[in-house]
């Protein structure tokens, strides 16, 4: 078993192999999770979990525990295979990026799109096309009457997790949300961790 | 006002300025349409509507009549201005494309994604990326309990439309759904149309 810390507000990137296991841990709880999943040949990573094409896969707004999310050509790339958490999880809003923050008040504030995009670097691996719709694990964002969004604070626990079977060779970016001028994490930004098993063993 | 017939499974793209009403007109009732925006400068598309920053910026999982969508910059591109269909569409669904119709058993069926492909390349313009997730007009997905989706056949009666208002010079691109597999138009493909008024006029 491998572990990554992942400081608040920053992102790290993971190498996993098909049958591997990935954990998401909410160390502290409370803590907004944006999660990548990307593959491709050699350096160039040209294919990406999509959260529309999972969507049409599952017809449910977020993965079941034993449903895969799938790619932007349908292919399978993670499945869900354990939840710890309260099972509240976002699939419809994009990363803070640099035009929400300025949007905000806040420009220059770290963001999870430029999060990913210095993970991907410091891994040695390029992706150049927009930023993919993430996988917010732990974020709350209940859909209402006439498809109003509400923006909740994370209820999860100290040590919450999400556990993913990777169904394909693929690279794994978590970033700790930086978000803290809309309440979406608990207060203070806190830690996450990132868990990895070889090939199905178990991480517990 | 010009007007762009767009042949039942095929589509079309077309230039409008900032300020440009774009209505898109179910001409027979009860189909599909998948509306693409996209900007840049010379002929390279750089920018694209985006569903996910646009329900991060309305708190609603499409857009209501004043409301507007933004693109992957988080920059209004269209305005809804005005829906005189039962005003059901969808913001979560994906294109059609190759990858969904060989599962569905009809390898080389038409497709939305090529569609917009072919309609960007006649009109001579170059987009490298993913295929953004379509606004999706006349289609019914709802949200039921605990995050379920149901593909309900469009309600659109002939004639209904929506108008849309550029915000910012762009390329509109509707493709008239040619998915017959699973009825999310009405019995038969059927077309749709594009009415363009320059700089504000009334396109009735």
């Amino acid at each position: 078993m491998n572990r990554t810390e992942v400081p608040p507000g920053t992102a790290r990137a993971v190498r996993v192999g098909a049958g591997d296991l990935v954990r998401v841990i909410d160390v502290e709880g409370g803590q907004v999770g944006d999660v990548f999943a990307f593959t491709g040949s050699g350096r160039e990573l040209t294919e990406h979990h999509s959260a529309a094409h999972t969507r049409a896969g599952i017809d449910r707004l977020f993965p079941a525990v034993g449903e895969s999310f799938v790619t932007d050509r349908r292919r399978p790339i993670l499945t869900l295979v354990e939840d710890t958490s309260p099972g509240e999880h976002d699939m419809l809003i994009p990363a803070c990026d640099p035009a929400r923050y300025a949007a905000l008040g806040a420009p220059g504030h770290r963001s999870c799109a430029a999060n990913l995009r210095e993970a991907l670097a410091e891994a040695g691996m390029g992706f150049t096309g927009p930023i993919p719709q993430p996988i917010n694990v732990f974020m709350r964002i209940p859909v209402g009457e006439d498809g109003r969004l509400s923006w909740l604070t994370a209820s999860s626990r100290p040590g919450d997790a999400v556990t993913l079977r990777a169904e394909m060779d693929c690279v794994i970016v978590v970033s700790a949300c930086p978000q803290d001028l809309v309440r979406i994490s608990d207060a203070g930004l806190s830690p996450l961790a990132i868990e990895t098993v070889h090939n199905g063993g178990n991480p517990a």
